[in-house]
């Protein structure tokens, strides 16, 4: 069997959906169909979808907006060929009021005609822009999760949904600070250019070594903190706003699209 | 007064709004508040909102959306300060059941609590930018409305909304093509890049003389015709889609905002 031979970090974006809707690889997807975009989750009622579609509008860099389905949509035709929204995110999240009450491997069994579903980009894509011009990305190499942060900056309201907005931060040489913001400016589907450089207390962040979410990483000398708008802004958004019901990925376990990291590229 | 010795085309956006807000001022925007962005607008009942949403996120080019309101907002608080949305449009179209019923300077006494305001980009922004590095736009040279036509690509549908790309043509010198890619890609709120550049009928254009609306313009020797998506797009999907009620700006009676057109550029 081809399939089992072949290790799952060599699977095409296909080959790896597959697998996950078998139910044989609900792990984190990070490292996993190199070069292809990967994308959070939020599936919400149709009477949510206007508000929440008008926040990540208002909010570009902390929810850029990849795709939407219809109501009701679980089978995609765009950029995942042949995918299935109910089978194929590693493992789900279930929040009901605004509570998370179970983390499942799918969600057929939820499914309800009204729900929509939102995909917004993930800073996978511009880590592996930046690490392939050499610039260092801390977190990966100190094999943790990336440290994030609640800012005093508020995200503008989109009906029920509101909340501060949320960063990551990663520690760049000064030398490097600039090539840093044009390279992520390429990508503005997948949060962009930073939203803030060298003064975390600016934004509201009184101590780097104690983030909010996430795990802290070393700012070496001759670096700068650079913080770029993080996705776990909507999320938070979500859990004030209490929804009846919302699913997303569980984080790190990634929706794997077919479309190029390239294909997301403006210039 | 001030107001009344200066010249219309002096006045600063919210000095133009005041004016259009009082009646005074009925007519075409364009050349008025230079370097500032205009936008086309589209209302529509809360119900329809979402499809209409959907489209425009899916078909980008055409539908560039600039801000949405929410449900029952009429005044501005975000890019045009002051603005209200039911007076200071110079001139509405309104629709019923997809026919066009009335036009009016505006719109109070027609206002619904349920109406969502959707403003999308208009191409004036990249038209000055060409301008000022010397690419000609030759509907402007020849005072006229600039050709459009109807192509055989067609948009993603969105809910209700569905129909066909609407494209504008400027002709291009072919020395110059290159660099009308590079200036117009700069502002994607505003159509960005051309959808097609050099052969009309590969897109579905029989013939350049016959624009389905404007005025048809003279391609020069040593020009190319170039194709840039239409804001016309989203009128005709609303055409097609027939709610029963729906109003936008009488077409060049754009809404002109605060925001500088070097505020909609991405580079």
């Amino acid at each position: 069997m081809r399939l089992r031979a072949k290790g799952i970090e060599k699977l095409s974006p296909r080959e790896l959906r597959l697998r996950i809707r078998r139910g044989e690889w609900a792990k984190p997807t990070a490292g996993l169909a190199m070069g292809y975009a990967q994308a959070n989750v939020v599936i919400l009622p149709y009477r949510y979808a206007f508000d929440f579609f008008l926040f990540c509008h208002r909010n570009p860099k902390p929810c850029p907006v990849l795709e939407v389905l219809a109501p009701g949509q679980y089978e995609i035709d765009s950029f995942a060929s042949g995918a299935d929204i109910r089978t194929d995110v590693p493992r789900y999240n279930v929040f009901r009021h605004g509570d998370l009450k179970d983390t499942r491997k799918d969600i057929q069994e939820l499914w309800q005609d009204d729900f929509v579903t939102f995909f917004l980009g993930c800073s996978f894509t511009f880590e592996e822009a930046l690490i392939k011009t050499h610039i260092p990305v801390r977190h990966i190499e100190e094999g943790k999760n990336v440290p994030m942060y609640i800012t005093n900056i508020p995200c503008r309201d989109g009906g029920i949904f509101r909340g501060p907005l949320i960063v990551t931060m990663r520690p760049i040489p000064l030398e490097k600070v600039t090539r840093a913001v044009q390279i992520t400016a390429r990508y503005p589907f997948v949060h962009g250019s930073p939203v803030h450089i060298g003064s975390p207390e600016k934004i509201g962040i009184k101590d780097l070594s104690g983030p909010d979410f996430g795990e802290a990483v070393k700012v070496k000398q001759g670096e700068t903190p650079v913080f770029w708008a993080c996705g776990v802004t909507p999320q938070a958004a979500l859990l004030n706003a209490k929804p009846d019901i919302c699913i997303t990925h569980t984080p790190g376990h990634m929706f794997v699209s077919d479309m190029l990291n390239e294909e997301l590229a403006t210039s």
